[in-house]
Order: C-alpha cells, then sequence, then structure tokens
C-alpha cells in the first residue's frame, strides 16, 4: 500500500501483526482510533502496557490474575478436591460462564501439538503433578478440546495420572443441545450413539 | 463476562470499543498480545501513541501526513491545475495505487450526512474554495463514494464551484471490471446502460 505517512504505516503494521486482521482492516481500525480524542488513545495504548508489565499468573492454578493466587484459588466456596484442567484463562471463563463448575482449575497454558513444536515440557504439566503429590485431590476433569492436539494431551496426562489413584474424568462430548442431526458431522454423531447414556442419567 | 483479572478486563474494553470487533475477538488479540514479548507490546502502543501525537494533516490538501505539507503536494511531477475531492485518506491511498492519477487531491474528511448530524460545515469545503479562489485549477473530479451521502456532497459541491467556470467530472459509474450482467444489481445495471460510451473511447 502506498501510505502518505511513516507514521500511519507504522501503527497500521503494528495492527496487521494481530492474528485475524489484515492491511485494509488494520487501516479502517487505526484511522478510527487517529479520530479519537487524545485522552482515548492514551487510554487505549496504557491498557496494553499495564496488562503486559501487571498481570500476575495464579501461581497456584496458573490462571490470569491481578494478584498472586487468582480468585478462584483464594476463594473458601470452591471444592479443592476437585481440579478441571483446561487448555488456556478463555476456557476457565467458557467453564465459569455456565455456573456448572465449583472446583478448581488448572491452566496448562496449551495443548501437545508435534507440528507446533510444543512438547509436554512446554505446558504445566509438572506443576499439577506437584498440585496431585500435595494430596487432597480425589477427581480431575480434563476439559481440553476435542481436537488431535486435545486428545493427544489428554492421552499423555492420563498416562501421568494414573498412578495417583484418582477419578479421572473429561468432559461429555456428542451433539451439542438444539443441534439438528442430520447437520451434525458423521465422527460425532457417530461416537455419541457409541457412547449413549441411560436416559434415566438425563432427567437426574 | 467473568473476567479473572481487572487488567484483562479493561484491555478487553478499549480492543471491543474498535469498529467490527466484539466482545470475544477483543479478548483473542488481548489475549494474543499478553504472549508477546515485552518490547513489542511496548512497540504496539508507543506506534499509536506517535501516531496521535505527531501526525498532522496537509496545509494544503487536509491528507494525512508527516510534514506540514504532503509529498503529493509538495511533489514537482504532479499537476496542480486538476483536484481529486475524496473523503478520506483511504480514497486517496486507493486511487494513489491505480497509478491513473497525476493530479493533486482535496481530502473532505467527510461526507454530507444529516443522519449522522454532519453538514457542509464539518466538512473542508471551504478550504477547496479558497484553493481554487487562489487560481490555476482547471478541473475538479468528485472522487466521491457511490452512496446517498456521496450524491448528496456531489450536488452541494457542484453548486458551490459552478461559479468558478471549471471542467468539474466524477469518476465514473458503472459495471465493474470481471462483473458478469446476471450479478449486477438493476441500478448500476441500468443506469450503465443509460450513460453508455461510444465504443471508440473505451479503445483510446
Amino acid at each position: 500500500m502506498n501510505f502518505s505517512s511513516k507514521l500511519l504505516e507504522n501503527a497500521v503494521n503494528e495492527f496487521s501483526r494481530l492474528p485475524g486482521i489484515g492491511h485494509k482492516s488494520a487501516l479502517r481500525l487505526v484511522l478510527h482510533i487517529l479520530n479519537q480524542p487524545e485522552q482515548d488513545v492514551y487510554r487505549f495504548s496504557e491498557s496494553l502496557n499495564q496488562l503486559k508489565s501487571k498481570i500476575k499468573y495464579c501461581s497456584v492454578c496458573h490462571n490470569i490474575s491481578d494478584n498472586e493466587i487468582c480468585e478462584i484459588c483464594v476463594s473458601g466456596r470452591r471444592d479443592r478436591s476437585i481440579i478441571c484442567v483446561v487448555e488456556d484463562t478463555r476456557d476457565v471463563m467458557a467453564i465459569e460462564n455456565t455456573n456448572q463448575f465449583q472446583g478448581v482449575y488448572h491452566v496448562l497454558g496449551g495443548l501437545i501439538s508435534p507440528m507446533d513444536g510444543i512438547g509436554p515440557s512446554d505446558l504445566r504439566i509438572d506443576q499439577l503433578l506437584d498440585r496431585l503429590k500435595k494430596g487432597g485431590v480425589d477427581e480431575i476433569i480434563l476439559a481440553l478440546s476435542a481436537t488431535m492436539e486435545g486428545d493427544t494431551t489428554i492421552f499423555y496426562l492420563y498416562k501421568k495420572i494414573k498412578d495417583f489413584n484418582l477419578k479421572v474424568s473429561t468432559i461429555a462430548r456428542g451433539i451439542a443441545f438444539g443441534g439438528e442431526l442430520e447437520y451434525v458431522d458423521e465422527v460425532t454423531l457417530g461416537r455419541s450413539i457409541v457412547t449413549r447414556v441411560p436416559y434415566e442419567r438425563n432427567i437426574a
């Protein structure tokens, strides 16, 4: 593109490095920001600086937190005997929004993905094992994505934790609520028939 | 959403103020930024601060510029007798990328849009008239969007500049190159028949 200003070009280049934002969207965003009042622009950039410099990771579950230990781990109303293992902060938020889980979390920080060069040592698996060694945990829920990487990570974690003599579960897979059968993919539908559940369990 | 961190929430809120970016995309972008090295994040926020504090608008054509007068207006190879009137910087870039225009520009900074509360006095129309009063201009090209607002602005501008005794043109409207007739909307197709051009002009 033919920029009339180096400053503009720099800002557009920075924006187009973000995932899912191309050159044209970046230009649109930057021109929008340029039209905002000065204090709004500074507040925007300051929020990013603050985020990067001040954010902490909970020393227990490794979730993003403003404090040394996150609100969930510090809370007295959480059941510390159930740990839900998730990939990242977004998954914690998603599960928290369901209001269906009262235990605590462990954020792995990724999934095992040899294609992307991410091995078990890049994830917070040792920290999870340390938590288990301390005792007091009865159940581990592996709430990872239903992808190749998720399945690989579940398999690896299962081998590591099976000697701790805990209940290990994964979240249920099947057709989504509101999903019409004819539009469900074959793999999901096939698996949901194989892993069918007794009807009484559904009305419990 | 249920944020585990106030800093994270602030940054996500700032991002979701940008046009076309919802809460989920904002979260994805912020988590991406959080994973970048510290100097990259500071470079990102600094590029925005620099943009806002240092950018200038060309005193002649009002395009975004790093200097008092932009590169196009200062260039010796530009034909100052033809002024192309556009809505904003993006249109200047788009026309520059075609390499079909050797004149200079005038950036209005918007289009007349009573629905959005933008009247003629909000645009740089007086500055355009001042340029015309100084003389030396033979032709005005009104390169505005083919929308209601664009047409309104063209009509208003035409009334203002018709006494200067200049050639006033608008950019051609019709079917796009590569466009198949059956997919062209009726208005465009109808107008392109009414404003048909002699074949000889196309091969010139």
